[in-house]
């Protein structure tokens, strides 16, 4: 399972979203494709983006809201390669990253904007379905700037799984995940991998403990 | 009150619906502004756009379905000018011309489309509420082609009066709108004057006898 994150932001340098987001894909086997730096002139190369989407078996359009929807650049994109996709997007995966400076919540009836962010994506929704494409829920990153260290870290991994993780998002799945990051990861001082064998060995033993535990405390929040 | 159609299609030539419109506008005191026509280059001139919308009333955006939004044109036109746009749109109305290839019937849950034209438009019906503009119930003009001649003309007809009428369309508006058209027509013959003469003294006689009977037919039929 491969990613590929076909990326549309007119002035990146100056997103603090696009930065975070381009740092945690580093580490990983995904593809960073980001249409306007890659087609400064305008003119997409068709070949060349059906040939990516061949490559890789989900495909992520990451942008920030404008007006609603994705930048123009990404329009230009759909309205370029999407009549030439059928076959390479045939049963594949459609994800969405999606930046916004309004909090999420008012992506609501009676919120200052109206509809669900579900709403606004129907158009993406239905093209995923058009193509037999499974429509994964939207990754929503709003408001990065007001977020503590913490939770940007936490925000960091979701992006990561979001990316990479095979099957739902389950506690059990994540968990596997996070044990093969460390696992992949060989860049640890002699003393730290010791500490990272341990962290492997408790998550693996009590992985099944930790998923009874969270859905009973899911069960109690009601 | 004077309505701007922002027309968006990239090979209008060979749009049979958009030549039927622009023979439609023709006769009536709109401005019929294409984008890629206005501008071939690409470079969209914001205060030209704001001059034309500050001149206008109803603000209609014209475009044929493209991945269930508007072809990428529209997106940089609003992308460019929507957020200088806050005063000169206010309080005005906006309307969406819609052209699509399929049925409409097609737009609901469980036909092919899978979703209403009313949930796909969910980003223009945000925009307009944001600029506290009206949001006209959009004119849907659907299989153009596959329609009969009288079908036609009626749609002609309908579409006039989306760019002109003023209120509600209701029966009246709708033979008041019709009495002014054929008054304001001065090119008849005489012979075909004092017909025209006749049908629109039947007309205004008779419009609140049609009201009521129309009111009555669509009580029966439930």
């Amino acid at each position: 399972m491969k990613s590929l994150i076909i990326v549309s932001h007119p002035s990146i340098e100056t997103s603090l979203n696009q930065q975070f987001f381009k740092e945690a894909a580093k580490s990983l086997d995904v593809t960073w494709h980001h249409l306007e730096k890659c087609y400064p002139d305008g003119e997409i190369e068709l070949e060349k983006e059906l040939a990516l989407l061949n490559a890789h078996d989900r495909i992520i359009f990451q942008f920030p809201f404008y007006w609603y929807s994705a930048p123009a650049y990404l329009k230009v994109w759909q309205d370029t390669v999407l009549e030439h996709a059928t076959k390479v997007l045939k049963q594949k995966e459609l994800g969405i990253v999606l930046t916004t400076g309004v909090s999420e919540k008012e992506y609501q009836a009676g919120g200052k904007e109206e509809y669900t962010i579900s709403e606004f994506l129907r158009p993406f929704q239905r093209i995923a379905h058009k193509f037999d494409m499974t429509f994964l829920p939207p990754f929503v990153m709003a408001q990065f700037m007001y977020q503590t260290e913490e939770k940007k870290w936490e925000r960091l991994i979701a992006y990561q799984q979001y990316l990479t993780l095979e099957g739902q998002a389950t506690l059990a799945n994540r968990i596997d995940w996070f044990i093969k990051q460390l696992r992949d990861n060989s860049s640890l001082r002699e003393k730290d991998q010791v500490k990272q064998e341990h962290i492997i060995e408790y998550l693996s033993s009590k992985k099944e403990e930790l998923e009874d535990l969270t859905f009973t405390l899911r069960e109690l929040k009601g």
